[in-house]
């Protein structure tokens, strides 16, 4: 067992320390299919981050992530860390001592030519998008939708990493 | 964010599934010293289980693995699937929606002919050992210590995977 980030998983894949780099951050209203996702009330303040992960030492971005966060179920010191500066969510949580699980949403392939361009690759490469919650007092916490080409992790010498990283999340039985 | 499993770990860095054998699961009273770890009084009923995680098609053993679970803090679901069979338990935490943390006690490297035997590499391979706990509601569920020969996963491409195996429980900030 370990402490199950996504910053810590692409350390062990990369074999480098990774940074997260905020893109956008900013505090929207939650409409109809938002509130019924998070089950919070339409209206509702959310937090959205958008943020890029990538190696200490180098540009090209491994993932881009978004996620939504309903302010009210956030103790004071999580909100000011997610609102401050460039931690890692999972970071935040273990330094907050935050108890949790994991549900994993969706997993879908799309298109997206605004993401080829931030990673760099052709606008065919597929983009592999997975979505899930965390889950703390039975509440979602944060809802994360994680995002890279389809091409990022298949260069592993011994079998398919991507494949597994697809399946990171997933409940496995 | 992920399931956070080692097993899960261990699928993505070989590119294959990965299935635990349980050596030994048996129920002992806690001595002194475990019962001050585990916070719970001397006497008391631990279930204590040593599994080895191996690829499913490899009969190498990846990981070596003791765990220490107070009886009395499990569910019933919980304590039936651990001790019923070769369930990893970051899986049955998933299918029982337990939400939880973890927290390293510590890491160090041993000489150990006996796992050196297990692993099939020479006695005189250091062991790295990494010692955690999975808590949830304030409370040690299980305390587990992980065992692998230093040079086990030393042979990534880009990097040293090792070192980041070994920092992968630890809260990086």
């Amino acid at each position: 067992m370990t402490d199950g980030s996504v910053t810590t998983l692409l350390e062990v894949l990369t074999g480098k320390p990774v940074v997260v780099t905020t893109l956008l951050q900013q505090i929207v209203e939650a409409d109809t299919e938002r509130a019924a996702e998070l089950d919070i009330a339409e209206g509702d303040n959310i937090n959205y981050r958008v943020v890029v992960l990538k190696n200490e030492d180098d540009d090209q971005p491994l993932i881009y992530a978004e996620s939504y966060t309903p302010i009210a179920r956030l103790q004071k010191e999580f909100k000011h860390d997610l609102m401050k500066a460039d931690i890692p969510i999972g970071r935040i949580m273990a330094q907050r001592k935050i108890e949790s699980r994991r549900e994993i949403r969706h997993i879908e392939t799309t298109l997206n030519e605004e993401l080829s361009d931030l990673f760099g690759v052709p606008h065919e490469t597929p983009m592999l998008s997975r979505t899930y919650d965390i889950i703390s007092h039975g509440m979602v916490l944060i809802r994360i939708t994680e995002t890279f080409p389809l091409t990022n992790f298949s260069k592993n010498s011994d079998g398919d990493p991507l494949t597994a990283l697809t399946d990171y999340t997933t409940p496995t039985e």
